[in-house]
């Protein structure tokens, strides 16, 4: 800030002359009330009186010297055109300028390596940018720091000839968060800025307008927004800054101001990073992006936790996911396809871990003999979606986890992912003293503690279990191999009348950090087959009934092997960066008690 | 089908011993029955029996003869293990034989430059196949046509010492749309064989196994699936061809054997396309993707054409579209957002035009100063979608169009897309006759007709109409610029006391062949003007209300001017193909009537 100095030594404003208005004091001192007139004034109070028309005439001189000098400054506001409320853009009276805008990041980029400027400063810039806060320092001196994305920079308005201080006054009373459209002088810091990301430059402005102005008054703060949301119980303590612990009910009621915490676009970031990955990898292996239909004529997937809609004079189903639409698609011969979509669970979960609507990134593929050939592909995929995260998006998962505290997420050596059977799972379990079933499914506390001691043994917060019984997998489900010739088998305790693995199934659900991810399996591509399966399981489902007719014919006419997988996007995210809520990485959540904004 | 001629010259079947039952004929030569015995026969009656003892024999020494060729056959078909049905892959019995198939189109890909094979043939390979259709030529020879994706290839299984006969039954009567697996030689053909896409080659099966057997009834045929719907009225004609003219109703409810058609895996190949080149050029661009909820709390645009869910003890509603929530967004700093998602609408409208769940492909962004940067980016991202179908998707979009037939899709030269004033297109309509008001919206014959004035005019499929009347627009449209000093505002006839421009809106629809495909705007980003103009909007909507507080307000903490648009995904693969109705890019459609499967 080279210029404040001189700033400082400007000629002080031309004395006003007196004011035509007396004072009431200057007019009591000078007669007062005809009443005391008669009786003739004491020594002490005519010094009194004296002392008094002294002071306030001293008053009144102030008073008219402050009074000449705003009239005088209005009439002659140097600045008056470069500040103010634009017109709203795009109707009325605004006229485009048709002047660049730049974008701070990138000015940042360009003079990273300039030690010095000289005096005059670097570029004239015009940007456009949101006030992250503003104050007066004094009558001639405001500072406000602007915010560009994810990038924030200092700025000095300074009182000159050229620039008046009723526009350093109004520069530091716009509301913070108001939109402003900037023209300034680029200059070098004498000190980095610790407060701003641009920590070696600075803006002194030329001109500033409001584009877009904010309330004065926000329901929250962005700056609360961008904590960690506090711990359940601790709702109501302080952090350690004397800030307020912000809730994340609080939070979701005031999404739009919330979102603009750095953390939040850094989020949502990484959220379309693994949507682009997924189908990036995808796409490049052949597979066909597809839409599948929410709505459905009849429940499909055994009829329980599912949102029913007034269709017309009929009745509509919300679908829980794609998954018979995706195979019937395998079986209509497109081999490869996945679906980006969102996912509708009328589950009454009000859980951390639960929502009832979420994306889905779903998948289906033929393979020639053995569904290890999917699972391969599925850790592939998994793979190259966090070394991905790793490589394009280090900023925004360094950013998050600054603020959520949480381990790298350590990736499997020489990228070969554990893949447990699950027989084996259930052996560390018990081996660390849980004591549970050979075909009893797992407890979130159970897949948690598994997690830990998969960590402790591979060195891996990602890993695969593979062969889960079938009782506890969906009617779809193929059953496992169960020949003693399957190299998939050799050395397998052959310990059941049945077979190899009876009571097991060809499916496997991934997991991060000991959450599930990503649930799939081979699915029956066999009518008869399928038919007979949906009879016989746990929770037997009709073949027959309007909202299954079309899935069993699908394969009563020629349908490969398949297998595929269904990921819970919002989960990837939500593990990768270690958030405690899925719903912060839900743009706008719904669960059961929420569905708005 | 070099060894054909081979064949034919096998050694004969051994003559088999007499068998030890006669024939009913014999055994009444040799004696008769007892009553005409006695009288002794007659010579006329003796020569007859002869030669009837002499006709009989020589049936029972072929009929003994085929059987006992049948037995030894049977006891030695030296195919056995070279043909059948497969066990269930994944379960049960099967083994992985471990060796890698080939993808057809490659193997041609690699031969299409050889001109002459030796006798010995090409590679032996081994792929995995659907059976096009299968026929028994002669007992020593089968002709079957294998699919493998959009590649057809003729293949031969021909008897000889090392296949039996049985194998060729077998193969000529497996049922069409059957997966096989083959294993076989590769020759190239002597003619090119025009009724296979790879026709310069063909296999000489030597082992076939049925992988998934079709049912011999299939509900529709594949081949019926691949020529246009038949016009309306036109359902119960044959074609030129003397096939049936397979209605769309019923393509529709056998969906999974009509997308087999290879026009329908071009038609979806070419969906996907579009989302990719639009999701490709947006990211490109800035954007980041977005998934915004399709649950809702309260009918948000309006009310009408809204389905109603259950939603636990209460009700939601299902987004008409991510117009309010994008645009919240852009409010918390998103800056540029499109989503790729499930559009609901429920309008009962049965037109070839209208489905009540499709793909909308959303995108919002802020602008500095006038929304023609917007417009400009929108015309870039079309034509960057539409040259990219030109190049990437070829292939697909000559098949589909060589059904439906179809001009080629004219984009405007030099990439100067027409954008034209919605007055300036009124203006048009009138000069060719139409009688049309300055702010009637356009029905759907007057878009068409414009369209086609247009595409005249400008040599252009594609083109822009830009400032739409404001009271045919939604309420968040912002009005147009109105003052004289804007440069879009140059020359334009100052007629309205209210200014240039009044009654207009800054809005606009994008049209290919005369329908709309896009429709988008700058929206308000006041709020204060939000409020105003909800209210007195030719329908008004309540600012306060549920579905609209919290989107209002979002306006209140500073946001940019911003402008968007959404387009119907459908629509897009619809007219790029000229399809008759946009059922047919939609993978399984819903109407009003339709919701399976």
């Amino acid at each position: 800030m080279a210029d404040q100095n001189a700033l400082e030594s400007k000629p002080a404003q031309s004395i006003p002359e007196r004011p035509k208005e007396e004072t009431p004091a200057a007019a009591a001192a000078a007669g007062g009330d005809g009443a005391e007139g008669d009786k003739g004034p004491s020594k002490n109070a005519l010094k009194k009186a004296a002392k008094e028309k002294e002071k306030a005439e001293k008053a009144a001189k102030r008073a008219a010297a402050e009074a000449a000098r705003k009239t005088a400054q209005e009439s002659e506001d140097v600045s008056k055109e470069d500040y103010g409320e634009l017109p709203m853009i795009g109707s009325t009276e605004y006229v485009p300028s048709g002047i660049p805008r730049v974008n701070l990041a990138e000015i940042a980029e360009q003079y990273k390596d300039t030690t010095s400027m000289d005096e005059a400063g670097g570029p004239d810039v015009c940007f456009r940018a949101v006030v992250d806060n503003a104050r007066n320092q004094s009558a001639k001196l405001s500072f406000l720091v602007f915010r560009q994305g994810m990038a924030t920079i200092q700025s000095v308005v300074a009182a000159s000839d050229k620039l008046s201080r009723q526009m350093v006054k109004f520069a530091g009373g716009i509301p913070a968060e108001s939109v402003v459209l900037v023209h300034g002088l680029v200059k070098k810091t004498p000190e980095p800025v610790k407060s701003a990301t641009i920590s070696q430059l600075e803006i002194h402005v030329k001109k500033l307008y409001i584009v877009a102005k904010a309330d004065s008054q926000l329901p929250m703060q962005v700056e609360d927004a961008e904590r960690a949301i506090p711990v359940e119980g601790e709702e109501e303590k302080e952090d350690a800054s004397g800030r307020p612990n912000v809730t994340l009910n609080t939070r979701l009621n005031n999404r739009v101001i919330d979102l603009r915490g750095k953390h939040n676009r850094a989020i949502f970031a990484i959220k379309d990073g693994v949507v682009a990955l997924f189908s990036e990898f995808l796409r490049n292996n052949g597979f066909i992006g597809i839409q599948t239909p929410k709505l459905l004529g009849s429940p499909s997937e055994g009829g329980a936790n599912i949102f029913q809609v007034t269709y017309f004079a009929t009745k509509a189903f919300l679908a829980q996911s794609p998954q018979l639409y995706k195979q019937m698609l395998i079986a209509a011969r497109f081999e490869s396809v996945f679906e980006v979509g969102p996912i509708f669970r009328a589950e009454n979960s009000n859980t951390a871990r639960h929502l009832t609507e979420f994306t889905g990134l779903d998948l289906e593929t033929t393979f020639d003999e053995d569904y290890h050939e999917v699972v391969e592909l599925l850790e592939r995929l998994m793979l190259f979606i966090f070394n991905g995260l790793k490589t394009r998006y280090k900023a925004e998962t360094d950013l998050v986890r600054s603020i959520y505290h949480v381990d790298e997420f350590k990736l499997p050596e020489a990228g070969k992912v554990p893949r447990i059977p699950f027989r084996e799972g259930i052996q560390m379990l018990r081996d660390d003293g849980v004591e549970i079933g050979d075909y009893d499914d797992l407890s979130t506390p159970d897949e948690k503690r598994l997690g830990a001691l998969v960590l402790e043994k591979y060195g891996s917060d990602f890993y695969v279990l593979d062969e889960f019984p079938l009782n506890i997998r969906p009617f779809y489900t193929m059953p496992a191999h169960t020949s003693p010739a399957h190299p998939k088998n050799a050395g397998k305790p052959n310990d059941s009348p049945l077979g190899i693995n009876a009571g097991y199934s060809n499916s496997y659900d991934f997991f991060m950090r000991g959450q599930e991810i990503l649930s799939g399996a081979q699915r029956i591509h066999d009518a008869k087959f399928l038919e007979k399966r949906m009879k016989e399981c746990v929770t037997p489902v009709d073949p027959t009934s309007d909202g299954l007719r079309d899935y069993v014919n699908a394969f009563r006419y020629g349908c490969p092997p398949h297998a595929g997988g269904g990921i819970g996007l919002e989960r990837i995210v939500m593990l990768w960066l270690g958030l405690p809520n899925v719903r912060l990485a839900s743009l706008f959540p719904r669960d059961p008690s929420r569905l708005m904004p």
